[in-house]
């Protein structure tokens, strides 16, 4: 029987580099996030919010219409694609090198003729990070994963969905024959958040039930695109991702009765300044 | 003659619970806010703000399609639902533990119809917290109260419109008479608002006129949502609500001639921190 | 020859009243106001804002429909109404302690139509506070002024064109002469604002270089909105907001270059409580 | 082999004047901003801040009506005009000391015709800022340029598109036989930005890594843009703008791992004044 190791602050200094000096925002990578509804928007700008905190160079997001305006209230560092423009999308996708897909994206036809199409243009070369409702879509409608390095970012629910298991079965060991098949870092969220990497199975020590909220999920998957498109060991970036939400949590929990979503975004650049290699 | 009790800071560590370590987003419940027309949109914004930063677990705004943008540019954790997709709404309902109702709806033909099904749709185990223009509308057409678990949060001009007892005879015991009739918990709104519940009559004793100002009764209507989805005690979680209110505004009244509406809702989490039991 | 009487500190301790213990929202007046076109839709959010910031009871704004969401993005104590509603307007006006017009309303036939709306409307017991646009519209169109208590605030340009005389003649004498006729509170700004009253002249000693900047008329307007609906001695009302726009400005200008409209606004709540009397 | 002089931090003493106490708005300039098509409305509203934090007087920007939202959100300050509608658009431009061009103006056949009206109207006694996408336009479209006060702002990229010069042969001396024939004051950015004046090449010596993201030369042409307005000499204020974007940024980066646009805009105001002659 496999057992998870303890995911610790050490991931943080091996993976969060110092920034060369003659480096441009190219350098930090090109982020395109996918999802936002007419009811679920908010989802969506929390995402973009945590790419554009964690550093990333360039941030698209590609959502309803009518979330543009809230986009740009909260975020102006943020680019906006209309989701219905299939074109314009596939451009954007092509010239990322890490797509966020799922959340606030809704699990309806429109939202799956999104991923089915987000799933075609994908290159190998290219991250693509499968959260929330996006999740949902593959496991229900059967739909083949694209050749690509994927990260997927369920919760229990999503990946009983996906996997097949029930959450109380959910061990490593049955949940390492599904992933060996399914060929991606599964970042599999809990009170104890495991991820699955091809060197290893981590589990994370920390956190705070003042996280127990909406969006915090939105938030990760975010971090995780933010975190992988500047980082270059990915299965690093996704573990320090994931330590450092549960680590800001934390320490806002210490005051904090709950620790909303944008609040873990608005400690980013601070948190990642003081713990960087 | 029966009197009102005290209410006491007592009430904030007998009823604001640390939380359990394995909690998720599900325990501390889904709250439905339901209003805001294109009049009175920040009212359902400043009540579903409220909802949030309180602590439940998942928040959704059924409200004008107009409001969308302020909501999701003020507060990216709710989810939105247009007030006019009923279909929508009653599922939304279902799936909820606590439905907020009134906050800006507004007492025109179409809020009625809303109101309505509101009605209609709320089950015997659901809490159902009735405000503002909703309270106005089953005083002035007579609407059967549905069989739930009510609260109502009238001031006492609503309270005057639908118990028929005019503000100036609005003693505990006429009150009471009327309550019983009710069958609901009544916060009735003042200077020194009472709270009527099954288990006696508790006045407020803090408080400050920094906070006479438009908004104070949708954040409360907002709190005592966001606390009844958390605390299984509902008559408790109702008395802390309409506490922290008070004592929120009091320490911001200290060095603030008005206290709005919002600066209370960001003080809710650390406020919540300082006084768990 | 007449002398303006320098203002002082003293204003703020003789008109900012402490709030009675057992005042509500209604004890701190219904302000309303009017303006923002689909340009200058920032002029009367300010306005509004800093009506808020003050301490006025309820405020709603009437203005052009583009601006509602930013309106309740930045703002959500106040209510919106649709410029062009001319029967919603009218209640709301008939229904105010103070209507303030003006801020960004615009000079063309529409905002016309609206400003001769307002003083068909208004009441001779309210108070009516010309700002900015509408001051322009009612010297080129020559509109007979209303009989109410009048409150203008025009800057040098727009006495210019309301009384006829060139800024470099604009002396505390010939002032008086037409204001004698128009039966109204002047407020005369430049950077030694007068205010013209029946009690007498005064002027404004304090003052930055630092609020040279657009937006700092639109904010004093919203003030004189949110004084005059709490202060019983309207003439006091309006020389306390002169002062303590001026005087938070001079606060925030030992730090900052330029001091932003909206920065003296967010101080109010403070500044006010620091000087009630 | 001509060499650049480094740009030292004796620039912000000698420009940035302390305002004179009977100074108005208009005393600091009017900026007017063209740029925001529907995807990129950020970039027009972070160089709209950037020109209303420095203290440009009046502020008006032109963009995509779907931006008027967020830009007043964000910004209320500023006045909005419809990028569709030339008329006003020629009137606003006529109006202004200072015209910024090209934040996320886009590089259609719609954001050509926007410029190219720009630069008919424009005079000889204005300052004309070409930023970002209008400097690809003015590149590929072999616009002529007009004759006026032209800054150009362009990254290493967009300098090869316009000069034909590729970037690794971007030296001083082939950069200065282009500018010659270009008239124009050009700020070449990179993570060593130069600034080719009349009176001398300089280059900038500070600056950090964290600001390499997306809007960080949106929110320098909108200082460029506020500081011309206000200080008489144009070289030294574009060589204090690009001076204070990069110590402000390097102060926060000692705090943090990435610097937000919008960041560095808030603290322009404290870093003025603490460094004004």
């Amino acid at each position: 029987m496999q057992e998870a190791q303890p995911l610790t602050e050490n991931i943080l200094a091996a993976t969060i580099q110092q920034r060369a000096a003659d480096s441009y925002k190219g350098t930090y990578g090109r982020v395109t996030l996918i999802g936002g509804n007419r009811n679920f928007g908010g989802a969506i700008i929390m995402a973009s919010e945590a790419a554009v905190y964690s550093g990333a160079g360039l941030v698209t997001t590609i959502t309803d219409a009518s979330n543009q305006d809230a986009l740009h209230a909260r975020l102006p560092e943020a680019m906006f694609a209309d989701i219905t423009d299939f074109d314009q999308s596939r451009e954007l996708i092509k010239g990322s090198d890490v797509v966020v897909v799922g959340p606030g994206l809704g699990t309806d036809d429109e939202a799956a003729a999104v991923l089915a199409d987000v799933f075609n243009v994908i290159q190998s070369d290219q991250i693509l990070v499968i959260d929330g409702s996006a999740i949902t879509l593959v496991a229900e409608r059967h739909l083949p994963l694209p050749e690509t390095h994927l990260i997927m970012t369920p919760h229990q629910m999503e990946w009983q969905r996906l996997s097949g298991i029930a959450i109380d079965k959910q061990t490593v060991d049955w949940n390492l024959a599904i992933i060996d098949q399914l060929d991606a870092t599964i970042v599999l969220k809990s009170h104890r958040t495991q991820v699955y990497t091809d060197n290893g199975v981590y589990e994370n020590t920390i956190g705070t039930p003042a996280q127990a909220t909406g969006g915090m999920g939105d938030t990760l998957a975010g971090m995780v695109g933010g975190f992988t498109a500047q980082f270059k060991d990915t299965d690093q970036a996704v573990l320090a991702a994931v330590y450092s939400h549960s680590a800001i949590a934390e320490k806002l929990a210490k005051t904090q009765y709950v620790v909303l979503p944008h609040q873990i975004v608005a400690q980013l650049p601070q948190f990642m300044k003081a713990h960087e290699g």
